[in-house]
């Protein structure tokens, strides 16, 4: 599968809608709606033999019926109906299919067999495709919102995402575009399903080629063809972070995983060793997985490992210190200018260091100590991204904590900051910080995680794969 | 320092404000007007020589002036003027002290002699004490809510939190007041800070007993006396269970501790040792500090390890199956009768297992199929708890799933039930659950380690410390 032909199924002229529903509710329904709210420039044709229109669109009874050429099926009918449809495409020349339908490779012997036949046709005819079992995708450079969960507001920005899985992939991306601010904007979220057509690989190409996505997110449950995708990934890693999702490491997990998309178990230790090697950043659940694509769009990237870290809570500046050790950052030591600034802040009796505990200052104004606490902290020489650990609660001077807050960014050096927030009123800082561009992350751990993943990266992102310490025949192919 | 004597701090008749302020962001107004607002029912006495009346109450110039004994005197006052005021508490008869003031053993040598000086005086004269550098401290039993964090709202409930660092679980406490529902209900939050007085055994031994608190949490840096604190530990969780974030558990980790609170290094690796063996449970994070305590107060704890997961999406279920094993817990094996339960509800051809992915029954009615899913995973005799992932997106037929769902847990046996949510509508949903004191936890990682953990609680809750394996001697006290 070459790039150029992911383009029919990703920037489509023209599509149809097969299994399209009048029941607001099904699946048909809700992805044709999804299309047409999604302002798709193109031609839109809803086939269902029953009904004569659908949302305001003339409806066709079978795709030979539909008056030009299809460059993209939405395949939404019941697993039976699905391969004589494919023949249809085929007859009709669509150029690419979408098979919503599930019931196939993870189901049963017969949905196995069936779908054997309909990746034949498919590859004979040189048809691009997703599916079976996908939720379908939102592709923004096509202006296709093409998915059967519903997304009445879908954010552009520089990620792509592409899942073996649809639903996780779709509530994530549902649960993002919920957000009053910080969204992650996503050029394409993907549902590859069990992969008949495009693969991870084939994604990474189009991904590469593509302008208008800087950082990839991946979630699969197996490899279609694990030194393919490798040897990719380290190129592609050079230009673009690769941040992947690879559950079913556990035997559990993977036996979970085959029932799921009928992916089959590999050796997670060698695994995680090859991934590691060639610079593709793995994490391990859902709230790592967010965040870390999250400081990925951050435009600064850190020079090197040294944090410093503010904080309104000795508490958490101790238990962010453990973090980051963990995690081999480093705590920055701050230059004499810069302890100068935090001691001008501070009690006469505290010491400044890093983490530098600024909750002491709140008395003498906690505004002054947070702007100029952050300023300090970032115009550092010794200090390549900061934390900043910020308290909401509803107390002395935080009312007008955050004006000026723009300022004091735009006069710092441009360095990653990363913000995390405990209180009753996270929420609306949470807001505020995420409408400046600041990544503000759901817990600590995540957030020093993601710092760390961001850094690693920047470190690799040049080097070429290691000498293979394990031996990659283990890495079963399904 | 016994019990008793901390019933004058934690249920006192009379309270002395030394320091209070009428400015009303300084925190000798915050501390004043949370008293007053918290409904203290017995006698509120301002001292402020500067001032004839705050609050609606009569000022007094000094402690000797107030017409009666006190049992708890507050000091918020500049540092310099501490040890006076105390041999003022101790020249009247103060029966105890919350000295908020910082500025002494985590800050300089003038500070540690103050400090010294303070300790001794309060010693001789059997008074009970916590501070200096504490934001003070909230007590249900005793309905004070001395604290110079603003807590508008304060829910009572089965969880006592006692942390060395006052800000720590201020902020917490704050926010999880903040919650529209599922708040972790707090009989008891107490900050130590740098313990001249009471420590964290005398915590516990008060907790012990006390037959409002259930469930105990602790927030250190370091032990006063170690042994001495893991000998009350091991006795007091037979009956309650005590989750301990210990952070400084790295050498940046300690050496911010020690600036800090003046904490001193331990081996960490002994430490944790000492913790497992004698029944404290460990968290890392404040994210897993909260879901534990979370976990802890369902009414209801595991009978063993096996967990039937139902999930509205395969992903999650592969996610949570790693997760799972990783914490020893393990996947339950659903009966042959919970297994037609399921397939009742699925497509013919998808064959259910644990965990239960119920996205294919969405189609057949996402309520019957959440409904229907939770009570045959919790009817299931050989499961012990279950772990819900749901999806909170604006699709079909979730609007009124909700709906019957307190009937249907009801009817069920009565079984740890513990739920993770993705989707934009996931803080409605969170309310939902929540609301029918249902843990909801805000990442799968917590979901499944709290569970863990409380697992783990059962397990050890009736051993007696096995062999020490280690050398407590390493654990330097300070």
């Amino acid at each position: 599968m070459d790039t150029a032909s992911l383009d029919a199924l990703l920037t489509p002229r023209t599509i149809a809608v097969v299994g399209a529903s009048q029941r607001e509710d099904r699946p048909g329904a809700v992805l044709l709606n999804n299309l047409v709210n999604g302002g798709f420039p193109g031609t839109i044709y809803p086939v269902n033999p029953r009904v004569a229109e659908i949302a305001g669109l003339r409806c066709y009874s079978s795709l030979s019926e539909v008056p030009s050429v299809v460059d993209l099926a939405f395949i939404v009918l019941p697993r039976h109906s699905v391969l004589p449809t494919i023949q249809e495409c085929v007859d009709v020349g669509v150029r690419a299919v979408a098979i919503i339908t599930a019931g196939f490779g993870e189901a049963d012997d017969w949905g196995c067999d069936q779908q054997a036949a309909i990746a034949t046709l498919l590859d004979e005819h040189d048809i691009a495709a997703i599916g079976p079992n996908t939720i379908g995708l939102v592709a923004m450079g096509g202006k296709l919102r093409g998915s059967f969960v519903r997304f009445p507001i879908w954010e552009d920005g520089p990620v792509a995402i592409a899942a073996q899985s649809g639903v996780f992939a779709g509530s994530l991306a549902e649960q993002e575009m919920a957000r009053p601010a910080g969204r992650l904007g996503m050029h394409m979220s993907i549902s590859l399903g069990n992969r008949v057509g495009t693969d991870e690989t084939a994604l990474l190409r189009y991904c590469d080629a593509n302008d208008a996505i800087d950082v990839i997110g991946l979630y699969l449950e197996s490899f279609r063809e694990p030194m393919r995708f490798l040897e990719c990934a380290t190129d592609v890693k050079r230009r673009k972070p690769i941040v992947l999702l690879k559950s079913g490491r556990t035997p559990s997990g993977a036996a979970a995983a085959a029932s799921h998309t009928g992916s089959l178990a590999v050796d997670d230790a060698v695994l995680d060793d090859l991934l590691y090697q060639h610079g593709v950043i793995r994490v391990h659940d859902d709230e790592e997985f967010l965040a870390t694509l999250r400081s990925l769009c951050v435009p600064s990237r850190p020079a090197g490992r040294r944090v410093g870290v503010v904080t309104f809570s000795g508490a958490f500046g101790v238990i962010a210190s453990d973090l980051l050790t963990e995690t081999d950052l480093k705590l920055a030591d701050y230059s004499g200018q810069t302890l100068a600034r935090f001691a001008s802040l501070l009690p006469e009796w505290q010491h400044p260091r890093n983490p530098a505990d600024l909750w002491p200052a709140v008395d003498l104004g906690a505004r002054e100590a947070l702007l100029q606490g952050l300023e300090a902290a970032l115009c550092d020489p010794s200090v390549d991204q900061v934390l900043a650990i910020l308290l909401a609660v509803p107390n002395a001077h935080f009312e007008d904590m955050l004006a000026g807050l723009s300022e004091t960014l735009d006069r710092s050096p441009c360095k990653p900051l990363h913000v995390y927030i405990v209180g009753g009123r996270c929420a609306e800082w949470t807001t505020t910080f995420s409408g400046l561009g600041i990544p503000v992350h759901p817990s600590l751990r995540v957030a020093v995680r993601s710092m760390a993943a961001v850094t690693w990266y920047e470190e690799v992102r040049e080097v070429s794969p290691s000498a293979y310490t394990r031996d990659a025949t283990t890495l079963i192919e399904n």
